[in-house]
């Protein structure tokens, strides 16, 4: 089931995505709730973000192929990890389907996309085990995980590097029936495929990021998790268009912009 | 005057403070509110976060006399910034006014109070410039950035450091009249003084801190900014009460316990 969050007019509501049309659900998605008989098409809604998570989480360094890369990027040597390095992207920088990424103004050009699955909390957990994990994900969703290199590097924290406004595309809904170990994940620049992989290569599963957090922090309904990047990457400029597609869920699509 | 966020029974509101009774408000105390004459007895409340923040941000080093104990906790050379380096604490980590902060199982015991003052945010705000950022700052409470020394310096991010679950106690309330360039903090450990400091020693005042942020990430009502912390800390063990005092403010109190 495509379960994503729309607006209408002056309403926000939840719907279930059956080709063009939405159907309307009352209830929470994440406790109980109907299929109504209100059917909207598509066409006519606004796709919003597919939750409002207290928290967004990044495993860090998470697929093999990336690490030389991220040497590159940080400047110092890394090992293949023995456990996730949680980190929390700002949650002031996300946006959904078709929202604008911009570009800020002080950055050299080195914004990056990174592609990436969402793993999309069902009830909250604490001291999970990863095999109990799977038990608290809702369902899949796609990301991107906007960077700027350069700050990436300088700064302490990755509070604007990976923080930034905008930098936090999340959509367009929620897959609930994605196979979690073999999800295919391919990056489009402008149509081009840039960027290809499959979360059967993450080091960490969602399982195992989830369980890992939930050691020490408290998941809550709706908050998300993402799966971390793979290879390398490159910049996005003004005019471009970048496409978060993976199979069976869909599109996240999202304009590029300079700040104004 | 003080506006604090109260429970009883089943309700959840704001009130201001009047001695050892609260008066409830109407409104939201970020737009437009009207105080009541519906009065209860202090004692008879929960004392609540003073707010529901998005995010809570701390502002990396910001006083001198903390730089050569952070080094020695990070375990590298750091200078007098240029400016702030901001962070994301975890908003799962936080907690009021006498709630319990719980030290993690596998925690080897280096959880560290830093008393500091805290910055509410009153208006949503992006690309603000210092001499403006006053006007966004609803008021002022005290915080208590709780810190696992040892993964402070072995992780990549503050995630648990800082932001395990309890780590962030705030409170009791808001005081919307104190004078942010003169607020002396004291930190008490069962009743003796471990910590002292006053705002007028930050390296960066809350308008510069709030202003840098809103450069990348735009701030919204109620998220809390850290004024950072100073000197030296210990560690807290289980049935020590820990106390962070604010002249003009109140006492923000907790009790520490291990986690079961």
């Amino acid at each position: 089931m495509l379960i994503g969050r729309f607006w209408l007019g002056r309403r926000v509501f939840y719907g279930v995505v059956y080709g063009d049309e939405v159907a309307e659900v009352s209830g929470s998605i994440f406790r109980k709730f109907r299929i109504t008989g209100h059917r909207q098409p598509l066409s006519a809604l606004k796709v919003l973000p597919p939750t409002q998570p207290i928290q967004i989480w990044c495993p860090g360094l998470n697929f093999l192929d990336h690490l030389s890369y991220a040497q590159s990027v940080l400047g110092e040597k890394m090992q293949k990890p023995h456990h996730p390095e949680p980190w929390l992207k700002a949650r002031s920088s996300l946006i959904g389907y078709e929202d604008k990424i911009i570009i800020p103004r002080e950055s050299g050009g080195e914004v990056h996309y990174e592609g990436e699955a969402v793993a999309v909390i069902g009830r909250t957990c604490r001291r999970i085990s990863p095999k109990d994990a799977w038990r608290y994900i809702l369902g899949y969703t796609c990301g991107n995980d906007v960077s700027e290199r350069v700050w990436q590097k300088t700064d302490h924290s990755f509070w604007r590097a990976k923080g930034s406004d905008t930098f936090c595309p999340v959509g367009p809904w929620i897959q609930t029936e994605a196979d979690p170990l073999n999800m295919e994940m391919v990056v489009k620049l402008n149509g081009r495929e840039v960027q290809r992989a499959n979360t059967k290569d993450m080091i960490f599963s969602f399982a195992e990021v989830i369980s890992y957090i939930t050691q020490h922090a408290t998941l809550y309904p709706g908050d998300l998790v993402f799966s971390g990047t793979t290879a390398t990457t490159s910049a996005m400029k003004a005019g471009d268009i970048v496409e978060v597609e993976i199979t069976g869920i869909g599109t996240l699509r999202n304009p590029v912009v300079n700040e104004a």
